[in-house]
């Protein structure tokens, strides 16, 4: 089957920029069929420092497996990436492939093991053809760049079902000063749900903060967008987002300011991505964000939130541009989070549907019908007089999830 | 849009029987638009013993609000059903219209309302116009009949998105003595998901038991049946499961193997109203048992099932006829419940996929390609040594899903 591009693909993508110390190369080693090129590498000069976030999956991938085991040492010295096939569920043979390719790397790079990541993504439960992915390596190795093509040719190679590449950049500017940016791309369409979804995504500063400063925010920040997206409420057992700062001959300390202004930044980039894997749900013709608040608190806000984002029966509806505002009831009332019906009120865009429990589409039914019809729609939803507020991001379910999920296979 | 009966409807539907003490009549009072009947009132001669089973909805419908408020008197003298409107989130107004219609019918049938229950089904958040209902009354008071017939009616006029009416019997036969019965009728199309679903059901008996051998059972049974089914992981404002026991002029007490006897028909009849409403899912074309075995205990193992039960790619997958198991392991995997991968093993049919771990697809791939062309699949999931086990069930996602619910009203 060939994928049109979503209706929501961004018109245009803004260029990564050359972050010194890091290089790229992606080919066609044969594991995707199509011969469209599926293996990344991206090799730090000096090791650099990492920050991961993975799935909560019970049955996680053997890169999964294998990255959460060296991540506390902290270092990265090189990712490599491969698309077509997850390496999910192979076993001892799936732990083998990964070892083989790892050592194989390690080998020809000079780097230690533990200073190797690796990341697949594509279908479950089929060996990994290891040997593919070792012969390209010199290969891989000998293209590296540092260029703004290479990523976006990465953003490329990384893509499953995405009918486009997903990718970001920021920049920090000192007055006066050297700036510093933060290049991310991610992939992601199917089996997106909280907790990690079915997404990659590795993200690149050369920005110079310490350690200490950075990990419980980026976890923070994770939550705040990548958790916050679902497209179909299934969780891969293969994702993970990277944060990795490379080393800045700059070391210079940031003044508290500037660390905040890099903070914002980062938040920015990472809803951006997660937003643009939404936006290639599969089949997605809409993209929608709920926004909760008075619920009691964060943990109910989100939990409603999301239960309206992943309801079939809301999303067929925002498909169908339908103003069935019971259908927002009926999910909130499903998740279990406490609820005063008197207090709830429903905003689509800036217009008001129900006012603390009280209907007023009549008054509108015009404008929310012209509303609805809207690539973009945002819906507010008041469930009580709580501080608990979130955002959640997620896209209608039309015939083309259907016929994308019954006959996908990489 | 009209709506073709679904594949999976049985050929044959039992014919009820004739329950003394009961009687029933149904009529149109307008709230559909297609002048089809949306009206039943049952009538039981005298008092009768009630259980019931409600949605845990937080934002339930004024019938389940106003049947929980009475039920803890155990009696029931008349049941009425409307459907078209499910007279949910109408606030004061809807609570004012379910009194105004139970006063009317207490009044004319010279009962007390505390024996009247209500259930409405249908569109949520529109008020429900009771002055229709109350208008017919009389007509359905006159109507009201003994007949198998007059419970097929019941069961066509209680229809939504239902494709096909859904109804069952089970005849309790004493060597010499008088045979005992159980009627039941079901309603449930989409929003159906455990915890009740988007579901009526309605089941009467004329067996002699005391209160205390039935109440527990009962919900036990329910928990294995209605509340083990699912189609779009929707659960309903206004789902309600309600077995009637009718007096009996017979007043001699059953022996322990009858009592067993009784229950297990019970448990049958309840199974099949269950099953016949995943049959009737909204676009479905194939029906699914899923079994899981080796959980740690019951509660993991529903969990586990539900979760593959309720994932879109794996009913997507179903509908594609695809062999995917991976989108298996994905939905054990993020279920959450305690797994070993290294003891999974999957059986479609009797076909097994894959054998503590290992994966057997390639050895049976023709024949499991033609197994999952089939209407009725069974998969059958062992997740590890445990003792927990259990059985769901549910149906494929289909195009036909989107259409149906992309643009319902009634």
């Amino acid at each position: 089957m060939i994928l049109k591009t979503s209706p929501l693909a961004p018109k245009k993508l803004k260029k990564l920029y050359e972050i010194d110390g890091v290089s790229i190369s992606s080919l066609s080693c044969g594991i995707k069929k199509n011969l469209k090129d599926d293996l990344v590498l991206i090799k730090f000069d000096s090791p650099s420092q990492i920050y991961g976030v993975f799935t909560n999956s019970k049955t996680p991938g053997a890169p999964i497996v294998w990255n959460k085991s060296i991540i506390k040492n902290g270092k990265i010295s090189a990712l490599i990436v491969n698309s077509g096939n997850a390496n999910v569920f192979n076993g001892k043979q799936g732990e083998k492939a990964l070892k083989k390719i790892i050592t194989a790397l390690s080998l020809k790079l000079s780097i230690n093991k533990k200073e190797i990541y690796m990341a697949s993504t594509g279908v479950i439960g089929e060996p990994l053809d290891y040997k593919k992915i070792i012969k390209q390596i010199p290969k891989l190795i000998k293209n590296l760049k540092n260029s703004p093509q290479s990523w976006l040719k990465a953003a490329n190679a990384i893509r499953t079902t995405d009918t486009f590449p997903k990718m970001h950049s920021e920049e920090i500017r000192f007055c006066g000063k050297e700036n510093f940016h933060i290049n991310g791309i991610a992939k992601g369409s199917g089996m997106i749900a909280p907790n990690m979804a079915t997404m990659l995504s590795f993200i690149v500063s050369n920005i110079p903060l310490e350690k200490n400063e950075i990990k419980k925010t980026f976890s923070n920040i994770v939550e705040k967008t990548f958790n916050s997206i679902t497209v179909d409420g299934d969780t891969s057992t293969s994702d993970m987002v990277l944060l990795i700062m490379v080393k800045n001959k700059n070391k210079k300390r940031l003044a508290p300011p500037q660390k905040k202004e890099f903070f914002n930044k980062l938040e920015s980039l990472m809803s951006y991505l997660a937003q643009l894997i939404v936006k290639d749900g599969e089949g997605a013709s809409k993209f929608i964000k709920i926004s909760v608040d008075g619920a009691q608190n964060y943990k109910d806000a989100k939990s409603l939130g999301m239960s309206i984002a992943n309801s079939p029966l809301f999303k067929t509806a925002m498909a169908g541009s339908d103003s069935n505002w019971g259908r927002i009831i009926m999910a909130l009332g499903k998740d279990g989070a406490a609820l005063d019906s008197s207090k709830i009120s429903i905003k689509f865009g800036k217009l008001l549907i129900l006012n603390s429990g009280q209907n007023l589409l009549s008054k509108n039914v015009k404008k929310i019908n012209n509303y609805l019809k809207r690539k973009e729609i945002e819906i507010s939803v008041r469930v009580g007089t709580g501080s608990g507020s979130c955002s959640v991001w997620t896209c209608d379910f039309t015939k083309n999830y259907i016929s994308i999920n019954t006959d996908y296979r990489s």
